[in-house]
C-alpha cells in the first residue's frame, strides 16, 4: 500500500465578505484561498482564463427582492467565464476542451456541466464569447429585434453606448437602417461611439448639458430607447421621444447602488403611447442560438466590433469591477485569471 | 319682396378664457351668449341634450404638445354630447333624429357630421351613450382585452375604480375569470365598486393605508394594472407586480393639475419584465364598433352595471367638471343642457 498523499490543489476565489450599503466598496468583497475538492463521477474542473464582469452583478449583492437569487455571504461571486478543462469524470467534457459557462470569480471551478457549453468556434477571440458573442450581445440582439423592432429611417438613443450591450445595439441598428444616438460619460467614450462603432451622434452627459445636446442629436424625435442607465438620462430621453416610441428596459445602472432613478416626465408614456418593457435575457433561451450565430458572423467578417479593459489578476477584479459601476471601463470589462 | 327678418337663433356655450396656472379654476371658464349662424348646406343643427365631461379635457386646457390640439382661447370647449338634430340641411341627418359627436359645451351646435353618429339603438339609454357606450366604456375594453390581456385566475388592479372607465375594466375583466381589486377614494366610493361592480375587493386611498391595504386585497399579487390616476397610486402597484405583468396607462388624473406624478418604483420595470403601454382610444378606431356591440349588449342584458352623476344645466358644467378633477364625482359625470 502507498502511502502517497497528494497535496490539495488550491483554488484562488472571491467571496461575497458583507452586503454593500449604497455604493459598492473593496471591503464587501474577500479574496481566499481554499482547497479544491475531488472530483465525483459526473463532474470536471476547468481553469478559468477571464471572467465576466458585469453591472447585474451588484444587484445579486443585495439580499432583496429580484430575478435572481442573492449571492450568499462568504460563497463565490457568481459570473461568466471561458476556460479549459484540466481534469474530468465526465463523459461528455474532455481534458483540453475550452468551455463558457457560469463558473464565477475563481480560477478553478468543479462542475457538472450546468450552463456550461464548449465554445463552438475558434474563429471568434476567445474573450469575445463573454462579451459580444455572449450574453451582453445577445441582450442587444434581443432587446433591438424583439422589442425595439427597428425600423429603416427611424432613430435609435442608446445610454451606456460605449459598453458591451450599448456598444452592439447601436452597430446592429445601423446595419437596420436607423438614424443610431448613443449616450456615453466622457470624451473618451463617446469617440470610441461614433468613431469605431459608427454611430451618427453621441452626447456627453457629464458635459452638463445633456437635455440641449439631447435634442441637437435628435431633430426628428426618437422612436426606441435602449435603456442601460435610468435615471436623469431616462427622462431625458423620455421627453424626446415621438409618438408611438418603444423603451427596451435592459439595465438601471444608475439606480444600482440605491441611488434614485425616478422617472419624472410619466406624461410621456401617455401622451406618445409608449411602449416601455422591462427583459432579461435569460428568460429568452430559445433565441440565443440564432442571436449567437449572427453575433459570431458579423464578428469573423468584420461588421461587429467591440473592446475591452482587461484587468491582471483575480485580485484586481473588485477594484475592476467597482470601476465597472461608476462607468471607469472602456468597452467590455474583463479580468484574466491565469 | 318680404321685409321679414327672423330674429336669430342665441346659443350658449362655455368657452376657455384663460389657461389655467395648477388646479383649473371657474375663472378659466366663461359662459356667453352667442347667435347661432344660419347653416350652409351640408349642416345641421343639432340640439345637445348631454355633455360627457372627462379628465382629458384638463390636458387641451394646456398649451403644450400632447396628442390632442389644444383648446384655443375664446373658442367653445371640446366634448362629446348627444343631442337631436333640429335643422339640417345635410342629406345624411333629418330633423328629429338622435345623434351623438363631440359638439362641444354648448346648447346648439353647427356641424357637418364630422364624428358625428345617429345612435344605434333605443334599448340603450340616452345617457349611456356618453358613457359606458360611448368613448369611456370603449377605452376600458382597449385597454382591457388587448394590451392588459387577461388570464383567467390573474389578479387586475383598477385605479379610478369607480368612474366611468374603471368600472367597465373590472365588470368586464371579472367576466374574464380575473381577480379584481379596485382603487377608489373614500368608502362611498369603495362601496360601489365592490357592491353594483362586483369587485372582489376595493382599497380606499384616502383612508391613509394605501401600501398596506393593497398588499392586503392582493395576496397574489398583481398580474396587470389599469392605470387612471398615476403618482403614489401607481408607484403603490407597480410594488405589487408579478413578473411578466401588464400595465394600461389610460389616464395620469394626479398630474392633470400640474402635481408631480413621478414613477419611484422603476426598479420593478426591469425586475420584473413588465410591459408598460400608454394608449388612447381614439388611435383604435377599427376595434370601436366590435366594442361597442359588446357594451351595448351587456347594458341591455344587465350583466354591465354603472352610474351617472348628472348636474342641471350648462351654467354648473364649469362646477361640476372642477369636482370631477378632484373625484368629487360618483360614476359618470355628465350635464343636463336642455
Amino acid at each position: 500500500m502507498s502511502d502517497k498523499i497528494t497535496p490539495a490543489r488550491l483554488n484562488r476565489r472571491i467571496v461575497l465578505a458583507r452586503r454593500p450599503e449604497g455604493d459598492a466598496s473593496p471591503e464587501d468583497l474577500r479574496l481566499e484561498e481554499v482547497p479544491v475538492p475531488p472530483l465525483a463521477d459526473g463532474q470536471f474542473l476547468v481553469r478559468n482564463l477571464y471572467l465576466s464582469l458585469d453591472p447585474y452583478m451588484r444587484g445579486r449583492m443585495d439580499d432583496s427582492r429580484s430575478y435572481a437569487k442573492p449571492v450568499a455571504l462568504n460563497e463565490v461571486m457568481g459570473g461568466g467565464t471561458v476556460g479549459e478543462v484540466v481534469e474530468s469524470r465526465h463523459a461528455g467534457f474532455a481534458v483540453g476542451e475550452r468551455v463558457q459557462g457560469p463558473l464565477g470569480w475563481q480560477q478553478l471551478s468543479v462542475t457538472d456541466g450546468t450552463g456550461v457549453q464548449k465554445l463552438a468556434s475558434s474563429k471568434v477571440p476567445l474573450t469575445a464569447w463573454l462579451g459580444v458573442v455572449g450574453m451582453p450581445g445577445v441582450t442587444a440582439w434581443y432587446g433591438l429585434n424583439r422589442i425595439l423592432e427597428p425600423k429603416p429611417g427611424q432613430t435609435v438613443c442608446v445610454s451606456a453606448a460605449s459598453g458591451a450591450v450599448g456598444s452592439v445595439v447601436g452597430q446592429l441598428a445601423k446595419a437596420a437602417g436607423c438614424r443610431v444616438v448613443g449616450i456615453a460619460g466622457g470624451e473618451r467614450k463617446c469617440r470610441l461611439v461614433t468613431g469605431d462603432y459608427g454611430f451618427d451622434a453621441c452626447v456627453d452627459y457629464k458635459a452638463g448639458r445633456l437635455e440641449e445636446d439631447l435634442k441637437a442629436a435628435t431633430p426628428d424625435g426618437v422612436d426606441m430607447l435602449f435603456e442601460n442607465v435610468g435615471g436623469a438620462i431616462m427622462d431625458a430621453v423620455l421627453g424626446r421621444m415621438n409618438p408611438f416610441g418603444r423603451v427596451a428596459v435592459c439595465g438601471l445602472i444608475a439606480g444600482y447602488n440605491g441611488h434614485d432613478i425616478s422617472i419624472k416626465r410619466v406624461r410621456s408614456i401617455l401622451v406618445n403611447r409608449l411602449k416601455i418593457q422591462g427583459f432579461i435575457v435569460s428568460d429568452q433561451l430559445d433565441i440565443w442560438p440564432r442571436a449567437l450565430q449572427e453575433l459570431g458572423e458579423r464578428v469573423v467578417n468584420g461588421s461587429l466590433r467591440y473592446s475591452e479593459t482587461i484587468a491582471q489578476g483575480l485580485e484586481k477584479a473588485p477594484e475592476a469591477f467597482i470601476s465597472l459601476l461608476a462607468g471607469g471601463n472602456l468597452g467590455k470589462q474583463l479580468v484574466k485569471l491565469d
